[in-house]
């Protein structure tokens, strides 16, 4: 499972946000690897509408339909094609009871809940909550090229175990650092299923080029 | 000047907001009568797509495009086919300094910025950051039915007066209760330049008739 | 054990928080019971210096001594005589990451730690952070006089059993709503090893006899 | 005239928060310059009692004595002794509606209020909501050493300038990188009225001879 989030990056908005999607969508067609991409909400709605690829919100609020105003709501998100969202990114960060409450809204509106986490024992305490993703990404790795799996195995390790005492089902992927089909390869061999990377394929010469690199890397996992 | 915002209302969004634009669209090229929406972000794009009436974001973070996830840029909106923002709605309130780069990207980024007060001094202090619209809106009487424009005439007068001093070329809304051209037309007699509404729109029974009572009531101002 | 939140009440600021430990203490040393206080911050130099009970920050921050204005630290509220912390109440939520962390620096500066959720679910969550004390409190019932002990037994019975899963350790508390010997018996009979009060005490006509009133409830229960 | 912010330096907390303030006081006697401090909340009580000088509180909630918990009150900090409070300091930013709450609750609790703004607009915009005091501090020179007097005089003459227009009374105070007797002459003499200061004195290797040097640089501008 690759999720690719692709931030606020002048390379993946707008235009070239259904650029990367369908990108993402041929490596998907060619490797039947699970491929989805996360744009910017105003984004959702034109992506979701060119590729069949699950497209992610970046974030939602823990808002019912009401009297808000410059919120995301889970209906609208939803609406406008996405099929998941990210929940609580090291770059936007919530409340713990925020966290409970999108994880609930989600499940409410079919929308698959990949809630992030920066270390083991918030890995842990996130999944609790039941989502259905788990995402662990130290902070300090994110945008840096230096691979968590590789890095700091460790982290992964420990809240793959912590994660498990509470939570048999949930998909847990890494993140932060990744930009190599060795790194992947290193993320799958270490017990996630997956990775949620960012910079690594935007900020690529070759986005398809690098996505498919790491469709291929995770190819001898899928059973 | 009429500003609709949708808000996250289950009345207003994917494509009960497409309908209600187009509604605004019909009073628009009917009357003649600027008549702006400001649907919910995911919402935008399909939005812009279906109708020519200006579209405004409700809301955008103070960033430039980089490393954040979950956050709403002005160049995205842009793209998506907003060509302006509200900032500041008393939903939504923001720090003064972020309310100061708002306002300078929405600029940098050709979008009218619509600054949001919720007293005269506030709105004073909003004014001084020259944004291209300062909407006034008592967060008390929001949502009520009870017009600002009759309940506290002095609130609308005083800011005004207040805004003046020290911005001679803003355009001045307001808002909050307004639900009737008669609170239309007092808050035209009053010195504002128009009105930013929602619920009055959103939950009427007929959108349509009371946009175009709205713009009935703003005509005889209309140089 | 008791633990009565002073929050920012008129009759618990200032001369009358020490006003109010002393009648905590004095139930102290007649009963043996455990009652901590919880002043403002400000207060909790001067209410530390005059009685001897444990006395506790409302909130810290997550920050080590630094360059930073206007924040509560860890270090601070320990030199000025504070044993202990809550973290996270239902008026003064907290990002997960920082509860975790604020957990952290509390162990790190010898203060008990005391996580407060809203719910069975968010509890969990935070017992896996390893906090001495977890606090529940429904926050629809905060100072409703309502007892959460009475009015939803199920939440405290269901938080229990949820946290015992992950934590065999920490203390559990109930709160919201307590406000006489009644409800905090049932809190205890319910599993629970004390209460979080506030208003119940705060805003009693005689603090000292409700507070006297909880601790001899609680004296059945203590080995 | 001067304030000394001690932030949340391990260099000035507790009982070192009073050392500073007695040195402070000292140079105070010595060279009748208005000198004032601003301890950490926890340490008002104790510097308050300690000195005669002026304590300012670093920041206050937005808010009347009531239901709230972890929060800083206006009562609160002045029956501790402060007889002021810095308000949206750069690291303590806040939202426009809350400025001017603050400012008005400090006025009604007699405090005097400083607020902090970071560029000449946000300046012009604070000053319109008549607090007792304006501190201008570009972010990107706090704690640099470099003074924004020097580094950036164009800063400070456009804030002053905007300032005056909207209000002819505020007191003006610069800050960030302020260090030696001679930045503080330049900001005095660029026409502000005083420094607001913190690395500066709280770093030194002598927080005395620096206070003093600063109070030295500002008797020939004292009437």
């Amino acid at each position: 499972m690759i999720v690719v989030n692709f931030k606020a990056y002048k390379e993946s908005m707008g235009k070239k946000a259904i650029e990367i999607a369908n990108k993402a969508e041929k490596v998907h067609k060619e490797t039947n690897v699970f491929v989805g991409v996360a744009p910017q909400i105003a984004d959702i709605a034109t992506v979701a509408q060119t590729v069949k690829i699950p497209v992610f919100a970046q974030h939602i609020d823990p808002l019912e339909p009401g009297s808000f105003t410059g919120h995301i709501l889970a209906e609208s998100v939803r609406e406008a094609g996405a099929i998941g969202t990210l929940i609580n990114h090291s770059e936007r960060q919530l409340k713990l009871s925020d966290i409970y409450m999108i994880v609930k809204l989600a499940r409410e509106n079919h929308l698959f809940s990949c809630v992030c986490a920066n270390n083991p024992s918030t890995s842990m305490a996130a999944a609790t909550l039941n989502p259905d993703i788990i995402a662990i990404e130290p902070p300090e790795l994110i945008g840096t090229g230096i691979p968590v799996s590789k890095a700091k195995p460790e982290v992964v390790t420990d809240s793959i175990r912590l994660v498990r005492r509470v939570n048999s089902k949930v998909t847990i992927l890494c993140g932060a650092g990744i930009s190599s089909g060795e790194d992947v390869d290193a993320a799958l061999r270490l017990g996630t299923q997956g990775v949620l990377v960012a910079s690594g394929v935007v900020k690529a010469k070759d986005p398809y080029a690098i996505i498919r690199e790491f469709a291929d890397a995770s190819k001898p996992y899928v059973s």
